[in-house]
């Protein structure tokens, strides 16, 4: 038996069991810490009014280690994950569900403040948590935290964006540097025994997407998370049947992302980013959407680094092409191990 | 490294990666069981138009241990539990995410028996999985699958329910034997050494709320799961600042689920059921509902077990009070401890 003071520092089996202690614990972090008008803990759905019929929905888990790094927590990543698949399918995120997978024995005080990021970032991004569910798990069966978010969003019913509107011409353009997401979190674990200050890019994409939303010329966006920059274009290259032609002189990197990759042998354009958009636009329009993004702060990195070309596709698999910087070609190739797991 | 061959039999890292391994991993499985003409696994949301602007939205965790057990799977109770959370709610269940975290080591074979159930589950419940997220996690810091659903459900909107319409007088309708869940789930744990042919009461709920949503006396409905009866009790009597008074006679408890919480030293009143309804209904209509529910097999065993009665509350907590079968009154306590983890 845990005893009283233990069960106020320490998550016990026993705040998941649908009695006081779970009550408590949901109520005096979850329900006190993200409090909103719709949020009634005492409800197993929420009833909403949605402004329109037209929405997007979309659902990400979160497993990142260590549960909080520079840039970041875990909580303030699964709001991030989730508003930022809305924001790029042009959507306007507005309700959220949270899951809670809590390992026991996990301190209360790390847990709160992971649910305080998670608060700051629904509010920065418009967000509300509106559903949600706690679960524990023994310890072992677990490892801290697990999140996973749903998430609702307004559709803008005069804009619709898809891969099928790709056409040979078009240019591809990246919000901002790519890998630091990765690269911060790789550091903050200490493993490989490197430092350094950089931050994750964590962060909601929505003011991005929402300035370029009413450019005719936009086909296309997508967040390069898991996979990186490579795993998108390679999603692109399959689904359009068309080769994605890359300029590595002009892929904004971070100086020491590209030397933590160098020493560790990692290749940047794989690794995460959690506050990047990549945009597939009209050559037409391609300038103007780097205008606008560029005169955004969270945009002020944005670079044109590539454009979609005719090809035939290469023995059915997807067509990715680096131009490296000594005007060499090189294929990307799928990525197939993982050398990061826990990453988002 | 793992080799070739074993990376078909088992989950590996590389399955959670974003690359080729995870794409043939939910192509192969996700998206090849749980097909529908909405679910796009390129796509990382889904654009839906609704019915109605009226929606109901929840959200559930699931770490049921064992991942199969007498009469489901952690697969369809994942379809279940948020099924069940729309119906109580008043609302036809639509659309469902789902997030899937994966152990390290778990075998295909297993996993796929698990999407199936849930393939299954969700056709009987008339619901699609419309969007979707893998991760998979090392070893030793999962236990096999977790699942998280979201749920959208259609409001009815000619009928609200809710706690606040509950008045003293009103009745106390289950819809069947209670603690079926629990009690199965314990029995396929094998650790205490009893057999038996119990099987989980898991199941959509929906025929049961849709049968009597129209009927003008019911104030609320609910599904007793983590924590039983007696904490959906708790939960109403506190919001009510009302007596609720069970009649022990008339609460249906399975002769099998009775033994094995007496040999156990558990209360079935406490353990989860997965495909009940708790409804309270005014005095007028309950012999309807009771009628009506009676007519579906699902609802065979309904009956009233009780009512709720005007009552000061004992010293500001939930009062539910237990008629004993020899005309005896009891307290039944909110539930502290846990005795049984990962039970849904």
């Amino acid at each position: 038996m845990i005893n009283k003071p233990q069960k106020e520092k320490y998550i016990s089996l026993a705040h998941g069991n649908g009695g006081r202690y779970m009550r408590e614990l949901i109520e005096r972090l979850f329900a006190h810490y993200l409090a909103n008008p719709l949020l009634n803990t005492q409800n197993d759905s929420v009833l909403l009014t949605l402004d329109q019929r037209e929405i997007a929905f979309t659902t990400d888990g979160f497993t990142v280690n260590p549960l909080e790094f520079p840039g970041g927590t875990i909580g303030s990543l699964a709001i991030h994950g989730t508003v930022n698949d809305l924001a790029v399918a042009g959507a306007t995120p507005k309700y959220l569900s949270l899951n809670a997978f809590i390992e026991e024995g996990m301190s209360f005080e790390q847990l709160e403040r992971i649910v305080k990021s998670m608060a700051e970032a629904a509010s920065e991004a418009g967000v509300s948590i509106v559903t949600g569910d706690t679960k524990v798990v023994p310890r072992g069966e677990g490892a801290g935290v697990f999140f996973a978010t749903s998430g609702i969003g307004i559709l803008d019913k005069d804009h619709s964006l898809s891969m099928e509107k790709i056409k040979a011409g078009d240019q591809i353009l990246v919000s901002g540097t790519l890998g630091d997401h990765g690269t911060a979190v790789m550091l903050a674990r200490e493993q490989f025994g490197l430092k350094g200050d950089l931050k994750s890019d964590a962060a909601s994409v929505f003011p991005l997407t929402q300035a370029i939303l009413k450019i005719e010329g936009l086909r296309f966006m997508r967040d390069p998370t898991r996979g990186g920059l490579a795993s998108v274009c390679h999603e692109i290259s399959r689904a359009t049947q068309k080769e994605v032609h890359l300029f590595q002189e002009n892929i904004p990197i971070h100086e020491q992302v590209d030397s933590v990759c160098e020493i560790l042998g990692y290749d940047p354009l794989y690794l995460a980013c959690e506050g990047r958009v990549v945009a597939i636009v009209s050559a037409e329009q391609s300038e103007e959407v780097l205008k606008l993004w560029q005169s955004i702060a969270s945009g002020a990195n944005a670079c044109i680094i590539g454009e979609i070309r005719e090809g035939g596709i290469r023995e059915a698999q997807a067509n990715v092409v680096l131009e490296t910087e000594l005007g060499g070609e090189r294929y990307l190739e799928e990525l197939e191990d993982d050398p990061l797991p826990r990453i988002c």
